[in-house]
């Protein structure tokens, strides 16, 4: 079972997630959420470094083709930018991994946790991508992000910066300002649930794209998504379900 | 407290939601929502329609206003196509409810149970939207929908078809058709979770889109997105990590 755990804390983890991890022989995943796990001695940890996900998928596999009730965790939802689609692509290597009864426990993303923070900013459509350039081309990044202020939707970055590629976060926002008004509202979440959990709220044109790191979901509002003030708080910021009622 | 109670089995449903319900004086929702819950003879159930989402959102915030413990609650994620946006589009009706202590619960949503379901659809770039046209012009729609296209994000549709709007699934899908390769893989993921759970996996070319009401889920995939075959067994649906790897 390919298991999402969430973005950090316990009470985020659903019952099925915690239930798969429980009737594991073998937990496989990342050093840090493995790490995040009350395993019993008798339970076998895989731990591994965060760039191997292939290695980690065939391992899994292999595993659970060897008669193992395997658990491979993903931090977050499985099957968004996570472990379930390392799973896939690896499970036609072998023919008889391609028996084996794969399940994927959905849960929490780190979109839907910045999301309930923040007020509402994903009520209206929305997309989602990844900025890192790893597996992709940086032509089809911008392709996408273009095609998203076209569509007006609300864009929600996975992996905005990393150490490997720092510039990668400023060359969407440029891309961005050249289409979409400064006065956009946009949103960096870092380590949302978790103790060093950050909030910054600012605008398109205004944001200092250095507070985006690998922990953060980054949300760019439509031309609707709005910041609601309250006195001596945080403002919401919220994304309306009709489109247009303003105009 | 707007809580998201995930698609449907209580194994889905986070230990934060329940909880909140747990702690709630007054649960407000939809009548079939908040029939899901083993609520207590000592708390106040408000069940209402699904057309009057902005009546429940004000009720909520009225009785919170006067100290009761409120839960809204949403199937799925409360904070995509659900409750958190009205109770925000409804926050500002009153100065006194702005400084009430509003949070949200987050949730798995449909699309990520289909997902769960299929195999690893959502591995990649990726965009949601409502196809309801009830709160937004049938033109915003196509436009999203085309440069989804433009862009070759996976698209999840919520909402596809209702009894009111029964042609717009297929008008959407005529769209997809004159931009997108008929052998694109789609899949229509109806009642994931429940008892009447029903997958249907198909081709943009061959797809019968009376499959889709309002219980139905429907994921369109990229360019890059493929079925696995397996022997006697539903093929997997996979969006690799990587893009263009196959070129």
């Amino acid at each position: 079972m390919i298991v999402g755990l969430g973005p950090g804390p316990a009470e985020w983890t659903t019952p099925e997630a915690s239930a798969a991890i429980d009737a594991a022989s073998d937990v496989v995943g990342y050093g840090p959420y493995v790490e995040r796990l009350a395993l019993r001695t008798d339970q076998r940890v895989h731990a591994s470094d965060n760039r191997v996900e292939m290695d980690r998928a065939r391992l899994a596999l292999k595993l659970a083709a060897e008669g193992r009730e395997v658990a491979v965790v993903s931090g977050g939802d499985p099957g968004v930018f996570a472990m379930a689609a390392a799973v896939f692509e690896a499970v036609e290597d072998n023919p008889q991994w391609l028996k084996l009864d794969i399940a994927v426990a959905p849960g929490v993303t780190a979109m839907q946790a910045a999301a309930a923070r923040l007020g509402a900013p994903l009520g209206h459509d929305f997309c989602a991508m990844s900025l890192s350039d790893n597996l992709k081309p940086w032509a089809i990044v911008e392709r996408r992000l273009r095609a998203a202020c076209d569509g007006d939707f609300v864009i929600a970055l996975y992996n905005p910066a990393s150490k490997a590629r720092p510039t990668r976060i400023t060359q969407a926002f440029d891309l961005l300002r050249a289409v979409k008004a400064p006065a956009t509202p946009v949103a960096f979440a870092r380590a949302v649930g978790r103790a060093d959990e950050t909030l910054t709220l600012t605008t398109l044109g205004e944001a200092d794209t250095s507070f985006a790191d690998m922990a953060t979901l980054v949300i760019i509002g439509s031309s609707e998504t709005r910041f609601i003030s309250r006195d001596d708080e945080r403002p919401w910021m919220l994304t309306p379900r009709a489109y247009g009622a303003r105009r």
